[in-house]
């Protein structure tokens, strides 16, 4: 059964690369650059408009949408929720990044609204973020998680049945969940923490992963592997974070279904 | 005559280097990095202000605009029809790119308060935006053009005349038309279409070969011939897409005279 | 004496690399993926929020706040104005980069209201941005200064008197002063004019220094001589500008106490 967790997981990226979902993707400035660059590597197709205007005409015609809650401004909070709306009404699956939730309390006035008038399939933060919204406390430092991920897939659990989502809570390891299954990845390197965007760039390929897949436990386990494991090559040819990530998104475009069975270290639960 | 053409195109590059254009820019936060730095590899001199208080004596101060209407917010939109008032005013030169004009009806809005209160000299856009801004229809995915490119060069001519500007449609084949004569340019990679910001960039290059050069027909084939051998370059080095687009900086910063003339694949009409 | 000058200024490396200060950021879209990632090789935290209503508190929780005044637009404009009034009541040091406030006057209206309510502790401008605030007439074009740094000392240390703080000004040569002792770093590289960025960088740079060390003039120093010896290091292995831009990124992470003192062309004054 594992075995077959894992062909599916590795599936996940052929699915990416026939159906070249669109990806809606309201995320901050700091690192939208790289979520676009990502996306076009995975073979997705990245999507950043945010005007309040013409987001809710334009998460229709996409296959995914992705909000990150980095350094949203006015129009984006807003353009955010009503693309959660449009998401809903046209049942586009919403992959949610609640960056910085537990350092800024307003951040989860925002989620609050997005599952109130739209939805979220999938919630992937830190652990320190998903432990605080899980109602536990955590160690933050701005929007870094300081969390060793003791209890993290207790958290993820218990904050996967109060959203009705899946949940995912990155870090040494990553912790995947969709309530009753759940994953537990130990790829990656350091070095990923080192490059600003990590994060938000894995929350952008759970967003393309979702929509080219119907099973998004599996997808998100597999955008999540992606970037581990296309960190860890990237990690062979470049030591230092500027080359490093740039080397980052050759290995997502050139990463194969082979190189991710080979490379997984996942733990099925 | 052809010849001519060609030593003229090439020579525009010496222009840009000679003349460091100042060229404005007001862009989408995607890929607002990369034009600026494509822009100083180039030769020219990049200003992304876009204060709505400021933008107006900006403009004055420069040698081109280029506008980009990629995820405009509000204080964008209007900054942009402002600094296109102003350039019209100080007689600078605009490149305008119409990012997903085919996807979003409210961009057209936009191009039409431009064009009525400000001036376009150069209308730089993929073959859906240029197709559907000539009035025909076109196949469109999001910010990306699906077009075969079929009748490209008569939409740009008929647009050409419809606004009175230059027009430039790319995508496989490029096509170049001030309404009299054109260009239709089979230079390039495919490798550009895995990269954000290829589209931005190039109009960017638009903008400053035509703040360096008073033929803008010629200055515009230049540009977007400047970014094709450029990327043949890069890609002879860098095969995927995060060292293709650093190494395609580099190629705008060596590319030669020489260059451009060896490489060009140009067909006049 | 100037031995151990450099010994603190060379020390200050472990002293960010020991704390890893967390440095919030009020920066342009241009650069703002440049600063953040600047930072984290730098051995810091980057923080790039700029809501207006949280701003207030995400500064209590940093170590340092750097304000950069290129193309703010009206949130920023006010988040940056609160943030600084914020780093005061909470006794934060406060970087500010006055970029392009020679050509856009209202950028001088937006420092005095810094000035008014907030406070700074070190001003970090190119040389014709610090000769326009010292009230010296500079040549500028758009956001690059043409000045040759003839009479730049002087500005430095008149500018210092007037707003009692350390002033940078940055070009060929960087002149730091805190209004009694100053520095002249005769290090760097051609090739950072040839980045966007380069600027505003250095000035996120001077955040974490100043972040991470009591002495501000001596972490101001550190953090100038940092960027241009990090320069010096990436254009021996890239010699154009994209690749030196990422190897720029990659010398900063592998900067060693060892190579500043080695490397230093510093005139103590």
């Amino acid at each position: 059964m594992n075995n077959s967790n894992l062909d599916r997981v590795a599936k996940t990226l052929s699915e990416v690369r026939n159906k070249m979902p669109l990806v809606h993707c309201i995320t901050n400035y700091v690192t939208i650059n790289d979520c676009a660059n990502i996306l076009l590597s995975y073979g997705a197709s990245p999507a950043m408009c945010e005007a309040y205007d013409e987001v809710f005409d334009f998460v229709k015609l996409s296959s995914a949408l992705y909000v990150n809650l980095g350094t949203l401004n006015k129009e984006q909070e807003e353009a955010a929720i009503l693309a959660s709306t449009s998401a809903k009404i046209h049942n586009i699956p919403v992959v949610l990044d609640p960056v910085a939730c537990a350092a800024i309390p307003k951040k989860v006035q925002v989620i609050n609204r997005i599952l109130q008038v739209g939805k979220i399939d999938v919630i992937k933060g830190n652990i320190g973020e998903i432990k605080f919204l899980a109602g536990q406390s955590s160690k933050v430092k701005g929007v870094d998680s300081l969390d060793t991920g003791e209890g993290a897939l207790e958290c993820c659990i218990a904050l996967s049945r109060k959203y009705n989502c899946i949940v995912a809570a990155t870090g040494k390891k990553d912790f995947i969940t969709n309530g009753e299954n759940s994953a537990i990845i130990e790829n990656g390197t350091k070095m990923l923490t080192k490059v600003t965007g990590s994060g938000c760039m894995v929350g952008a390929l759970c967003g393309a992963a979702c929509g080219a897949s119907e099973d998004k436990f599996t997808a998100t386990v597999s955008a999540i592997l992606s970037m581990n494991i296309a960190g860890e090559e990237a990690f062979k040819i470049a030591t230092a974070p500027g080359s490093f990530r740039i080397k980052l998104i050759d290995c997502i475009y050139e990463l194969s279904e082979q190189r991710l069975k080979e490379g997984a270290k996942i733990t099925w639960k």
